[in-house]
């Protein structure tokens, strides 16, 4: 199976997927800036998996400083769990494994201990992503009809949690059960992880993709039998708004003109108690040269302006459901978030 | 001013539009082969454009043959004319000047004179599309507000025509009388005519543009002040509904969803009579290979399927208004669409 990250007794090894599809490249991390600067420059990315790494991250960056008298140690590896929440801002699953983290820090009694405390903590938070994705494949897969075209967004698959996907995961689950399906995988610009790891990942499984443009989307749903179109999710507000990659929001508008159902699919890792809507949420700005130049070539005339927000909103009014480990959820979202996280 | 075509007495010079914004390069076309490629090639592309084009390559085309008897000449330039017809199959203004130099031909009656008046009417025909293009910037700049930020989609200015541009040609007129704006530019993948084309020809006027990858474009229309949205056209059905640069049905949606006018501006000549919906217009479909490589580096997993029809269709219900060089028609577009003829 696709490990897009694999824990070797003191060193990260992380897939690079910046390298992908034409290169299968694993790079060594030894040292938490090491893992910070692969999710800084994306060479892993998705919700799920940057939490996952962070989590690992602060665990060689506690390694680091385990010569550290306790105290000394504290402070220090709380700059290491700062460093990491800084990285990237949209992610929930960022920040519930940082929290996660620090819970364990206040349980130890000394550096060795929380080093230890530490690592299982990281181990943990992979098991249960792992886990959830598997839940979230089971209770999605239903949603996908045989012989029916699914479209999907950017990449949420293996390659954006520690294993199985989620939007992907809920694919990969029909798949197993023998179900017959296409998926419509638009390319996600400005850095094409549809293009490059979705149609890698699914056509490692067998499954039949379809790469369009994502300006071709909205054709797609007209001229095309799409059943429904399913993303992941870099976090979800109490609300059921949902922030994920940009172009997810057009997605979902365009499903709802041409009355195609909208699902989530995440991990209740990705849902933000903390953030009462969208507009709360976040936006991750990332530099204008993603947008103007594709490989180091200039596409653009010099000096052009540029916006180039990583992510979108896409109100909870426009989602059909939002697939989890617990089960889907379906509107009122308000209620359902509640609901969700009380039983 | 931006010359996209120049006609240099047995010659013709096309930008070669496949090299912007790096480069401005001329090619040098002495046959009306060299004409055709450039067009199947899309170093010049653009409806309007693609006419004007095809006009001049066959006035070289007729020259080509000009030794031939008459009758003999007739046969073999009816061939050429097919050739041109069979290069690109959306864009009505191509027809619209091929039917235009083929009842030329019944006019002349010797080789000399057919040749003349080919001539003749390939200026003609492209003189009419710089009036027209001024005709529409008039009356189209009134829907730009001083002070407001316009969106447009792939490249429909000096670039796609004989000068001056459609919705192009509409935003420099708002600028000739003094309206300060914005212009947010969709990249239009695959082949970026929008980053590449509309971004240089914007930059030339000194309007501000601020480049967005085309997934970007439904969250702008939410989160910034986007007042319009401008496109121009590839062909137009009698009941109004519109082929144009694959994307901008995507756009057409959004702007419903969001309330914002849509205008598509587009001379007469972009008019079909004998199309009565937009389901009756010939979708060019184009290789794959555009899709699955940029710069001619691959961006999907190898064996993936691709669709990749380089325009789509936008509903006259979607369309607030059409502006052409005899002012702003507004549905019902059937009805209108007869009046203009008319009037």
């Amino acid at each position: 199976m696709l490990k897009s990250i694999v824990w070797e007794k003191d060193k990260l090894k992380i897939l690079d997927q910046t390298k992908l599809p034409e290169k299968e490249e694993y790079i060594l991390c030894k040292s938490y800036k090491d893992v910070a600067s692969a999710i800084c420059e994306m060479r892993l990315r998705g919700a799920p998996l940057i939490g996952v790494a962070a989590a690992y991250g602060i665990v060689l960056g506690a390694m680091e400083l385990s010569s550290l008298d306790f105290s000394r140690f504290v402070k220090e590896v709380l700059k290491v769990i700062n460093h990491f929440e800084e990285s990237r801002p949209t992610a929930k699953n960022l920040f519930f494994a940082t929290d996660r983290m620090r819970k364990v820090l206040n349980k130890a009694n000394s550096t060795k201990e929380a080093v230890s405390l530490f690592l299982e903590e990281a181990e943990s938070i992979r098991a249960e992503d792992a886990l959830a994705n598997r839940k979230i494949g089971e209770f999605g897969q239903i949603l996908i009809r045989d012989g029916s075209s699914v479209m999907t967004h950017c990449n949420a698959g293996a390659l954006a949690t520690s294993e199985y996907g989620t939007a992907l995961g809920v694919i990969r689950a029909a798949k197993e059960r023998g179900k017959n399906f296409s998926v419509y995988a638009c390319e996600t610009r400005p850095l094409l992880q549809g293009a490059r790891l979705t149609t890698f990942e699914l056509k490692r499984e067998g499954i039949r993709c379809i790469l369009i443009t994502d300006s071709m989307a909205c054709y797609m749903m007209s001229r095309r039998k799409i059943e429904l179109v399913l993303v992941g999710a870099d976090r979800v507000a109490r609300n059921g708004d949902v922030a994920n990659k940009i172009g997810t929001y057009m997605l979902a508008v365009c499903a709802k003109y041409h009355n195609i159902p909208f699902y989530v699919a995440a991990p209740l890792s990705t849902f933000d108690k903390e953030t009462e809507t969208g507009s709360d949420i976040p936006i991750e700005k990332r530099k204008d040269e993603e947008v103007t130049h594709i490989f180091g070539k200039r596409i653009a005339a010099s000096g052009v302006c540029v916006e180039n927000p990583s992510f979108d909103v896409t109100p909870s009014s426009l989602i059909s459901g939002i697939i989890t480990e617990k089960g889907i959820i379906y509107p009122p979202f308000s209620e359902s978030f509640k609901k969700i996280f009380k039983g």
